[in-house]
């Protein structure tokens, strides 16, 4: 791991901070990681952002092929990093080998796909209303809309998804494809993994040719670094992944500047999981089963880790129930992110194993290293659970709770009671339809994703994919996080209107060099 | 006019109102106007919005006939309050008949839009990644998207606009079309011309059979029922089109919700005009008649005036301005919207005509009746233009100030201090080709509309139209308040993992039923 620096990324400098240094934890062993990440200030983030707007007009407007191969290249020295980024993430995150590996996997599919949603050129929106010059009262000029990037982007990565959602994570592909420059601040729990990557997308820059400042990573302790980032006028839009927190402290910045920006929070889910009467009676234990792998996954550290079970009281509820306790208590004690993320689990388990209308079914096993979770089940009646909005607060980490309802009438009762999620999930079978009908157009305003007899963890990146949806779940619930549609975000409609074809972007001009899809006249060319 | 009650229309009920009592007034002669309207208090506001809140279920579901029929009927019954809504309108707004005339055609026109976009099904967005159960190492589950309604809509009328922009405007249009009940806050200076409209819409909501709370309509002056409107849990989006002050006023409360929801205000936008070197030497006086036409219409109140030109200091510079200034002086005067927008004119006027370092060019013609605005034009000077934020300041009406640029470097220094605009134009001829192409980056940052070789004015209703921008001139570039593409602030995608088909909706079932455009698996199907 000699080529760690523990350097800011300036565009194609390295630069050494001089604010309070940052020191990874290895979380298995309490252990201080080398190197120091001296801390940048505002001046570092005002040479990000002087570079990144410097480059905007130019990156902005590279062809499609460029910022696809772009997109590949940044793919391509990721994985030539080879295991020493493997490494790295696992002794800073205590995420086991075959986790980042596929995490890695799916954080180079990504940009891959990006790259092909880039050449595919859907994205530009072209809709192309020609002139009618002859038409009665008035002629018709010609105008031609496309989509342009709102500017350079924010983007804060997440402790959880260490690659997935971090440096070259979702925001940061689907901004580049939008071809908005990036300015990344890492989270501090996995810095090295961080400068990884960063120093990929620094040579991925370099090999394309493009204006250094479409990349720039940040490495900062506190709030100070992320705060002057959102609000320096030349940042357009920012990506956000963390707790509901420190997502609303930056969500009121970007709404407070003089120039209000757009703010992509993911903040807190807690991912209800429906099981239907019929469905519980037919196979109860194994929903069980499959139930508790879900929440253990990962250490519980998901944010679509299933927080809440909702169903009708009844022998067959209560035999899941049993059944999960059962299975949890065996669950072997996982080693989470960070010490801070592993105490706010310990006070949220212990908050709910306090409360006095909540009765713990079963813990899971306690750890023997520092930083270990126990994973438990709680079970509490609708009533309390309406009564006591406390109760719906997201513990982050592998806890759930059952809440016992009287009837279909109080499930739904909850359903609506709920905040706006990620997730929710139901599992039924065929007699279950008619109840999972009166269901769906509550979970359809809660939610994000709805699905049926899957477990809410595991994300597809994929064209379909919605990771939204609404407040608290995310800050703006007509976008997605993960998948193709997530391009979107960082973009706007222009129109233009009667431009001389030689002035017209390439994708709006009339002989459709690009071979876009279009709207033309309101009919769909393919 | 005997049909005029007075009334809020709560759903299916009249409902009279027990605030404060507005009436309107008729700008030509400051007569006022009967009915009185007694304003609508936060009882009426909490009705309106559980109703829609009781609609919105069933109408986010109608089938896209249902729904197409619907904005037709609407269509339909505004036509068929003949003669009656031309006179009341002229009378409220001071507007001549042709206008009139002409906006209420664009009104239908806009609602037989929305219908066929609606029938269409293209909003929807569907997209079908359909299961890969032998994928390697993971299976990949069925994932559908499609896009469904926020909610319930609070729209805001807009003063300049009383039928376009108003109760069966734009933003209703495209949120009825989106599958959103819609509560719309009349503008109190046009509450007759709100009447026949909001009752066209509820004879519409009641020949179509849809739940009575698809639409309400409130009356009240001062910014309580607004505000009221706004926070609502039940409301999850608005469109507004107004002053910057009331528009930032309402985004504030839509921002600080305990669920924020998004708020689209059109609010503010000078849209500088660029005359370039050869056009101007070439045609400068036709140019002048063309500007002082665009400035001129509809008394100079419309959201895309140009109130700004930007040009190069040369003789033909001097030329144009003179001859603008020629035809201005010979512009009758125009009665104005409200007396309180005449009041906000001759202010911001004279507060160009006082500024040391603004010239007056000319002055229209002055009126003999109330509320007449008399046209102006200024000159100033870059330099000094940079200097003062103020000369920024919109003066909503038929006044617009020349800047006088060194050189085409100052031009684009000047075009980068601009805030964010509705349109730019430019004034083009083949010879000013390299120059518009060093400004065309900065006009797409800067603008939602670039036009060359017309004005300003005039929107035409479309597929690829953008009446949007850059704030301040809207809260929200993302998006577009007239055209097709409007239907985009309504919505938010939905994903549906592994749903039974029984369970799905219509416009996800595999068979698609619906014959709908979908991306299946990455491709594009028509």
């Amino acid at each position: 791991m000699s080529s760690l620096q523990g350097n800011l990324l300036i565009g194609q400098r390295n630069v050494t901070g001089n604010s309070k240094t940052i020191h990874a934890i290895n979380p298995a062993t309490g252990e201080t990681l080398e190197p120091a990440y001296a801390g940048g200030s505002t001046a570092e983030v005002d040479q990000a952002c002087q570079l990144a707007w410097e480059a905007f007009d130019v990156y902005r407007e590279t062809s499609l092929e460029e910022r696809a191969v772009f997109l590949e290249t940044i793919a391509s020295q990721i994985e030539a990093i080879g295991n020493d980024l493997v490494e790295r993430a696992m002794t800073e995150t205590g995420l086991p080998q075959a986790r980042i590996e596929g995490e890695r996997g799916r954080t180079c599919g990504q940009l891959r796909l990006f790259a092909s949603v880039v050449r595919a050129g859907e994205w530009l929106d072209v809709r192309v209303d020609p002139a009618m010059p002859d038409r009665e009262p008035m002629p018709r000029p010609d105008l031609r809309q496309r989509h342009i990037a709102l500017g350079p982007v924010a983007v804060f990565g997440a402790s959880n998804f260490p690659l997935a959602f971090s440096v070259a994570g979702g925001d940061t592909a689907s901004a580049l494809a939008a071809g908005c420059p990036v300015i990344v601040k890492a989270h501090s729990a996995h810095p090295g993994t961080s400068e990884l990557v960063g120093r990929a997308i620094q040579a991925a820059v370099k090999q394309c040719n493009l204006p250094e400042g479409v990349f720039s990573l940040l490495f900062g302790s506190g709030r100070e670094i992320g705060h002057a980032l959102v609000v320096d006028p030349r940042i357009k839009a920012a990506g956000f992944t963390g707790s509901r927190s420190g997502g609303l402290a930056l969500l009121n910045a970007a709404q407070n500047r003089p120039e209000p920006i757009p703010f992509y929070a993911e903040m807190s889910s807690i991912n209800p999981v429906f099981p239907m009467a019929h469905a519980l009676k037919a196979r109860g234990k194994e929903m069980a089963e499959g139930f508790v792998a879900s929440l253990n996954m990962g250490a519980g550290q998901f944010c679509t880790n299933p927080g809440l079970v909702i169903a009708v009281k009844s022998q067959a509820l209560d035999d899941f129930v049993a059944a999960a306790g059962e299975t949890l208590k065996q669950s072997a004690a996982q080693t989470m992110l960070t010490p801070g993320i592993h105490e706010a689990y310990e006070q949220g388990v212990s908050r709910l194993a306090k409360h006095d209308k909540v009765r713990e079914v079963a813990r899971g096993q306690t750890g023997d290293s520092p930083n270990q979770c126990q994973s438990g089940l709680f079970v509490t009646t609708a009533e309390d659970f309406l009564a006591d909005h406390e109760l719906q607060e997201e513990v982050f980490g592998a806890t759930s709770q059952v809440i016992e309802c009287q009837n279909e009438e109080e499930v739904i009762r909850i359903a609506e009671h709920l905040e706006g999620q990620l997730t929710v999930t139901l599992q039924m079978d065929d007699d279950d339809l008619a109840a999972a009908q009166a269901l769906l157009p509550t979970l359809e305003r809660k939610a994000g994703r709805i699905l049926v007899n899957g477990w809410p963890t595991g994300v597809e990146v994929c064209h379909a994919m919605v990771h939204g949806g609404p407040y608290p779940a995310t800050s703006d619930s007509r976008t997605t996080s993960v998948g193709s549609a997530a391009i979107f975000r960082f973009l706007r409609p222009v129109c233009y209107q009667n431009l001389p074809d030689g002035l017209r972007p390439e994708a709006l001009k009339e002989s459709n060099p690009l071979q876009l899809t279009r709207l033309y006249d309101g009919k769909r060319e393919s």
